[in-house]
C-alpha cells in the first residue's frame, strides 16, 4: 500500500519522531467540531524546513496524504485526517527566528502559539495583534486564515502576514513576500497560501508584521436592552470611524452562560465587549464618542477599566464564553455558525438568526466580532440524537443562505475544511472551479491536505 | 492569420466599436516609459461585462492575443501589445455602480477614473484612498497592484479592493471576494487577481473599500540638511507609530527642478512632504510628535496648512516632480526606479544610491514614498545616446541587487510589466516557477497579456 511504503521511508528518516502510537492517532484525529475521528497513518514531527521538504517529496514519491497540524483547534475539520496519510505536527518547530524592532516583524516557525510570541514579544514594546481566541499556533493562524476579536482594528492574518517559506507539494523550498513593506512584483503568493488550509503547500516560516503596544489601553462592557439595540450602537460606531480595538457582542443566553460557568453577575442582557488603544487622549476621545453613541442606543452608562487586570478579568468573559456555553448541557457538543455580512445588514442578520433558531427550538447564544459583521451562533445538540443534529445543520444551512443573501460570506473566519465545503458552490459559483484548477496545478496528485476546501476531483 | 481571424468576428460583435485607426494602433503602442512602440492589431470599446466576454471567448478560439488598456498610465509596459493582438480599452465602461455609504464601499465599472470617483463620492463624505500620482483608471491601480502617496497609511490595492468581477481566459465571467469585510471562504483570489497585470483575467467589476473624509487634515513641509537627515527623520517617525498619511522624500535635485518648473522657491535641499488625517485634537498631536522628532534631525521649522488650497498647492509640488524633472532635459527620457526596502534600510539605500548615480555621473533626482520604505529614482537620458541608455540599465541593475541584499522588492508599487521581468527571478527564486504554473492553469493558450509577469514557455 503507498501510504505504508511512505511511512518505511519516512522512519527512516525521522526515527523516533514519526510516531504510530494508538493514542497520538486518536488526539491527531480529533477537533473541536463535531466531525467523526479521522486519524491519520502517522505523526511527523520535523524540526527544519529541510526535514519538512524531505517528508513531502516521499509523500509526493508514493502519493500519501501529508496533513499540517498546529494546536487542533481548528473548527471545521481542516486538521483531521480524512484520508489517512501523515499529519505533520509542528510542536517542535517553535522558534522565534528573528525580531526586528526597527521594521517591526517578525520570523517565525509555523509551530509558535500566538501566545508563545506576545510572551518572547514582551520586552521589545511590540506585539501581534491577531488574537483567534484560542492559543493556535501561527502557522495554523496563517493556513485558516484566522482572525477574532481585534481584526476590526488591525485586520486578519491576511493583513498580518508578510512573506511565507513554504514546502510545495513537490516538496520544493519557496520563499514568498519580502521584508519591505508592500511590492507589486507578480502574483501575491502569500496571500494565496494565506486561507489556503495546507492544501497547496505546509507553510514553514513566517515573517508577520508587528504592532507597537499602545501608549494607552482601556477597556469597557455596556449593556443594551436589546439585541438590536447593541448591534445598531456597532454600526454607527464603525460608520462613525472610531478606531476600535475591540467591538464584541455576547447576547443574553451567552451572558447567563458566563454567569453561570464563572461565577459572575452581569446583567442577563446583551453586552458589547469593547477595547481602545491610542494616546491618552486618543483613547479618552474614542471612549467618550462610543459613550454618546451607546447612550443614543439605550445602552447601560458603562465603566472603562485601565488596568491590565480589571481588562483580563472583561475578556475572560469573552474567551470563556464558549467553554461557558458547552458547561450548560455536558456531553453535548455545538456546531458553530461564523457568517460575516456588510455592516449595514449586521442587525437583521443577528435578528433573522435569532427568530429562526428560536422558532426550530434551537439552544443557539449568539456572539462574535460584530464591528467586522461576524458573528457566531453556538448551536447546541446531542450527538446520540440524529434527529436533534439534523435540526442544528438544517438550521446552519439556513444561516448560509442568509449569509449569502445579504452579500456576505459563509465564513468570516473558521474557514472551510469539510466543514464548509457544502457551502462553497453556493459562495463562489464558478469561481470554486478556478481555485479547483489552482490547486491541480500546484499539487496534480492532489496529496496535500486532500478532500478539503477545493471541489472534488472527477 | 489567427489574429487576423479574430479581428473578423470582433468586428461583427462591436461594429465601430472595434477600431483599426493608425493613430489609435499607435496610441494605444505608446507608453509613458521608454519602450519601443508595441501597437495592437486592434483597439476594442467594450460597453458591459457580457461584449467583453464574448470577446475574449472569440480571442480564445482564436489565440488572439488580449491586453487590457485603463489610462495607459502604467510605467512598465503593462499596457503596451508586445506580441499585437487586442487591446481592450475600458474608456466606455466607466461608471460608478453603486454607493454604499452605510458599509463605506462602492462598486465601480474598471474605466472610472480615481478623480471621476472621488468627484463622485464629494457629497457622501467618503473617499477613495489611493492615490498613485496619475489619474490611473481603478481597473488599471488594481491590475497593477498601485499604491502611492497614502499607502503608509491606507494601503495599497492589496489592502483596498474587496472584491471583483473577472473575466477568465476562456471567457467566463466569476466573481471573486464578498461585501462583507472580512472572509476565510478558500482562496484569496481577490488578493491574485490584484497584481496580476491582466495575465489571468480582464476585470470588468470592482468593489473598493472608502474611508471617511476625516474631520482634519493638515499639510505641512519640512526641509533637511541632508537626504540622510530627512530619512532618519521618517524612520522616526513611522517607528513612534505616528498614523501618517502621506510622507514624501523629494530631494534637493527635485526640489531644483520642482522650483524651475513652477516657479517656487522652496529651498534646494531635502524635504519631506506630509499630510495628517484624523480629528482635531488627534491631527495637532501627530503634528506635534512629528515636529519634536523632526527636530532632533535638525529639520527646518515647519509650517503646516489646513486650508485645502494651501495643501493643494503643497501637493501639487510632489505630483508634479516627474513633469519638472523632465523639463530640466528637454527630448530626454527617462527609467525610473521603484526599490522598495524594510524601512530600517531605507537611509542605507537612499544613500549607496545617490552615491552610484554621482559615481556613474548619472543625473537621477530622488523622491518617493518614504513612508514605505518605498523611492524613486529618475534616471534620465537621451534616447539616442546607446551608451548612456546602457549606463542608466546598468545603474538600475545596481540598484536591484541593492534592494535584494537589503531584504526589499524590485518594485514597490510599479509592476513587472516587461520592464522588471528580468528581475523577478532574483527577487523570488523557484516561486517565480509556480506563478507561470497559475499562469498556465488559468491561461493554458497564454493569450492574457502575453511576454509580462510569468517566465517565457519555452
Amino acid at each position: 500500500m503507498t501510504i505504508q511504503a511512505a511511512i518505511g521511508e519516512l522512519s527512516s528518516l525521522l526515527g523516533q519522531r514519526l510516531v504510530r502510537s494508538k493514542s497520538e492517532l486518536a488526539q491527531h484525529g480529533a477537533s473541536e467540531s463535531h466531525f467523526a475521528l479521522a486519524p491519520p497513518d502517522a505523526v511527523a514531527y520535523p524540526e527544519t524546513t529541510e526535514e519538512v521538504a524531505g517528508l513531502v517529496r516521499i509523500c509526493a514519491a508514493h502519493r500519501c496524504p501529508v496533513v499540517g497540524w498546529g494546536t487542533g483547534t481548528s473548527l471545521e475539520g481542516q486538521a483531521q485526517a480524512f484520508q489517512g496519510g501523515v499529519c505533520v505536527d509542528f510542536t517542535r518547530m517553535n522558534r522565534v527566528l528573528e525580531v526586528s524592532q526597527a521594521d517591526m516583524h517578525v520570523r517565525v516557525q509555523p509551530g509558535v502559539t500566538r501566545e508563545a510570541l506576545n510572551e518572547e514579544l514582551r520586552a521589545t514594546g511590540l506585539f501581534f495583534p491577531v488574537d483567534p481566541g484560542a492559543n493556535a499556533s501561527l502557522g495554523g493562524m496563517a493556513s485558516t486564515r484566522a482572525s477574532g476579536t481585534t481584526a476590526v482594528r488591525y485586520g486578519t492574518m491576511r493583513d498580518n502576514v508578510m512573506g511565507l517559506e513554504v514546502v510545495t507539494a513537490a516538496g520544493e523550498v519557496i520563499r514568498t513576500g519580502t521584508r519591505a513593506r508592500k511590492s507589486a512584483a507578480g502574483y501575491d503568493l502569500t496571500a494565496l497560501f494565506v486561507g489556503a488550509e495546507g492544501t497547496l503547500g505546509l507553510i514553514t516560516e513566517l515573517t508577520l508584521r508587528l504592532r507597537g503596544i499602545p501608549e494607552a489601553i482601556a477597556a469597557a462592557v455596556c449593556g443594551f436592552e436589546t439585541t438590536a439595540a447593541a448591534v445598531n450602537c456597532v454600526i454607527d460606531t464603525i460608520q462613525m470611524g472610531v478606531p476600535m480595538a475591540r467591538i464584541e457582542l455576547v447576547d443574553a443566553e451567552t451572558v447567563r452562560a458566563v454567569n453561570a460557568y464563572a461565577g459572575m453577575a452581569l446583567p442577563e442582557k446583551p453586552h458589547l465587549l469593547l477595547e481602545f488603544h491610542g494616546s491618552e487622549t486618543g483613547v479618552a476621545e474614542q471612549a467618550e464618542t462610543f459613550g454618546a453613541i451607546a447612550a443614543d442606543h439605550g445602552g447601560a452608562r458603562f465603566d472603562w477599566a485601565t488596568r491590565a487586570e480589571d481588562r483580563n478579568a472583561l475578556w475572560a468573559v469573552r474567551h470563556n464564553a464558549y467553554h461557558a456555553i458547552m458547561a450548560l448541557r455536558p456531553g453535548a457538543r455545538a456546531l458553530i455558525t461564523d457568517i460575516c455580512v456588510p455592516i449595514s445588514r449586521l442587525a437583521e442578520a443577528v435578528e433573522t438568526c435569532r427568530a429562526d433558531l428560536e422558532r426550530a427550538g434551537i439552544d443557539g447564544p449568539i456572539l462574535g466580532h460584530v464591528g467586522d459583521g461576524n458573528f457566531h451562533a453556538v448551536l447546541v445538540f446531542d450527538p446520540e440524537d440524529a434527529g436533534e443534529k439534523q435540526k442544528v445543520i438544517d438550521a446552519a444551512n439556513r444561516l448560509v443562505d442568509l449569509a449569502l443573501s445579504l452579500g456576505g460570506t459563509v465564513t468570516g473566519e473558521h474557514g472551510i475544511g469539510i466543514g464548509k465545503l457544502g457551502y462553497m458552490e453556493r459562495e463562489h459559483g464558478p469561481a470554486w472551479a478556478l481555485m479547483g484548477r489552482i490547486k491541480a496545478a500546484l499539487d496534480p496528485d492532489g496529496i496535500m491536505n486532500p478532500g478539503k476546501l477545493v471541489p472534488p476531483r472527477n
